[in-house]
């Protein structure tokens, strides 16, 4: 494990995600680190993160798996590649698709932990898989499908304000 | 079409959710409303909900896409039962599973709408199917299993803080 989160390799005008900008003021800035051959990401929910009393908010849990995911697929790109991790050009990716299964109710007052692992790589395609724990207790399961970011999203711009 | 949203039926208590909760002065507030069969929420996305340069966040859409189909979801419980909307005790749902496909990139500098139909009501569960346009164009599409929420869940709470 190193201490350099996947995001501190984004370029600047691709940091402004909500998500995982760590530009972002307003933003969940969530960090990705490789544990072995896992992305592992933990956040701890703010008070206001609530769904049902005492449980996170789905759509938390959803926007940590996309984002956790897509990170990890940029890091493992760097992997495939034979790659130094923030060599340039830092490999970016999108969301072509989100799967979220919700096991248990989350509970609000604990760190939650998700935990990923790149189940297939191919072309401009990367597939990632992932659990979202608190305790070691698993509360949702993830599957993203993520794909090489276009150029044309790649444009310099600043934040949208 | 009525101008009530369906999430001021919500009791109190089940009412501080970030997504959907009236009460939770952090939070989205989304609101949905009838037209015809279909559930359509509008959301004018903040600035900083920013994902790609230019682009919305896909965490905020899949937010939207899971809270307002388990909105839609409730709606329709009371249609089903010949229901006046409102009336105790108000049905409520969870998110069993949630897929969201990405169509288009999401441009940030409009106002997204969510439109739902039910595809399958039975028993506890309540399939919902879902588009996320921006000026007629779909962006995004989404489909929620949504369960009628256990009753340890609704036990009545101050909101977390």
């Amino acid at each position: 494990m190193t201490d350099i989160a996947f995001q501190e390799y984004y370029p600047d005008e691709l940091s402004h995600c909500y998500g995982c900008g760590r530009l972002n003021e307003d933003g969940l800035r969530i960090t990705s680190f490789w544990e072995g051959d896992e992305g592992v990401c933990r956040f701890r929910p703010r008070p206001y993160h609530t769904g049902p009393p005492g449980y996170v908010y789905g759509g938390l849990i959803a926007s940590l798996i996309d984002c956790h995911s897509t990170a990890t697929a940029s890091a493992a790109a760097y992997r495939r590649d034979g790659r130094e991790p923030g060599t340039q050009p830092v490999p970016r990716y999108v969301t072509a698709s989100l799967q979220v299964d919700y096991r248990k109710p989350t509970p609000i007052d604990g760190v939650l932990e998700v935990r990923a692992h790149v189940t297939e790589m191919s072309g401009r395609k990367t597939i990632v898989s992932s659990t979202l724990s608190v305790d070691g207790i698993v509360c949702a399961e993830g599957r993203v499908v993520a794909v090489e970011m276009p150029e044309t999203m790649r444009k310099t711009g600043e934040p949208q304000e």
